[in-house]
């Protein structure tokens, strides 16, 4: 039996997603079958939800759930109607901060597009061209303005991490691959010296990162456990050396990693 | 004077940084300092955090606001007694959850790591990859894996848009640059015919594009408002011609783009 979870936004739909995602991982013993509703901004798709509610409550016996980040009033309200367990979370905490603040909320549908907004939007978008143009050192001529270098043996996820720092904190992230003579010569690559103190280094465990060459170049002695505990070896001291903070990446996310990064840049966050 | 916000997280705060801003956003009266904490793990740490916010009360006349997802009991215990108004996100929702399900939630930090979310995580860095590899209509020759292949002017947005589909939501997002001739000729790039149906074109003021083209080649024809218009006229024929479903993308972030093409899609979400 599963329990139907809704997920309705007047907007992009990221927060409901993200916060209902955390509150059903506290209960992996429930299988859930949730889907999501996004640009819920008038009464006429609040009604089209509230129908929909009403068919998955008559297939089942177990109320939907609905999880909420409607804004406006009149949408919240004809929602609370529907046939379900109605979690209205912009409600839950709007009313006490309005009580904090003495002050009304202005429903903004959650999307602010103030100076300050599209600033903050523009650097996201740079930073990711950023990371496209310093991706795997292809240049190495914009290195002095990236807030952060990412360094690590190959396949060691600098590239999702440097375009998720970019995408969502709009950090400038460049990253440089260490290859064979950085390894046997045990030297940090010249292009690198001068930006020492912007490097980071990424740490994976050997028998993962053979798992990752093996999918890609199966057999190849790139791919070999002894090429890749060589390597990791080799980045460690080097790493230890030069005094790299480094993270630890084999059982995490790129979001995990990422926002670990992030306490040690100079625009942290 | 400003309001202290802290957003506290036993994991990456992707979460309550995502409530915290809309629900921020709310108040645009109100002038926020805020400040993330994020991997809030050990009862040492909430300490630390809660000694934070006696500073930070002791220095203004309005008391800080916290806004927690700790899942861990113990942890939540201890940050209730912060001299703030607490916000406990995962307590306001899981104890009625908890009643619903007749089941306890078993704390596992928000971060779950089973086959399944594996196996979504594996998905998105593929997809991250595909849409790097298909860039621009680079090779053109994986395009018969895309879920969608992004079209549009150059510069309308179409590569962030797809490390965006990517990273966030797996999808295999390649796009396909319409130059010159297209414009002229009034055809579909060759390479695209067969993959008629997964085309997705972006739509752009023409105002917009002429100031994005600006910035990177300023006094270029290419930047030149009436070649951003006549493009835009240009396309915008190609797209009806076509039966090709489009997105306005003048005013939105990449955020919004994306979950407005996700519904189009085959693995829609």
């Amino acid at each position: 039996m599963k329990q139907q979870v809704f997920l309705v936004s007047d907007s992009t739909g990221i927060t409901v997603e993200a916060l209902g995602q955390s509150l059903l991982a506290q209960f992996p013993q429930i299988v859930f079958e949730t889907s999501i509703h996004r640009y819920v901004n008038s009464v006429e798709k609040v009604d089209a939800i509230c129908q929909q509610v009403a068919d998955s409550a008559s297939r089942s016996k177990h109320k939907p759930i609905i999880l909420s980040t409607l804004v406006q009033g009149p949408l919240r309200a004809k929602l609370e109607q529907a046939d379900a367990h109605v979690f209205d979370i912009m409600g839950e905490f709007l009313t006490p901060l309005e009580e904090i603040f003495h002050s009304q909320a202005s429903p903004s549908l959650g999307q602010t597009h103030g100076q300050k907004e599209d600033a903050e939007y523009q650097q996201r978008m740079d930073a990711v061209n950023f990371a496209l143009i310093n991706d795997d050192g292809v240049t190495g001529k914009h290195l002095e303005r990236a807030d952060v270098i990412l360094i690590g043996p190959s396949r060691s996820g600098k590239t999702p991490t440097c375009l998720y720092l970019a995408m969502q904190y709009g950090v400038y992230a460049a990253n440089y691959p260490l290859v064979g003579e950085d390894f046997d010569l045990m030297v940090l690559p010249a292009a690198l010296v001068k930006h020492k103190n912007r490097l980071f280094g990424l740490v994976i465990s050997p028998a993962r990162l053979h798992e990752i060459r093996e999918a890609r170049r199966a057999g190849s002695e790139y791919a070999s456990l002894k090429q890749c505990q060589y390597e990791i070896n080799q980045v460690n001291i080097l790493y230890r050396e030069h005094d790299i903070p480094t993270c630890e990446v084999t059982n995490r996310s790129v979001e995990e990693i990422a926002t670990r990064i992030l306490p040690h840049l100079p625009i942290s966050s």
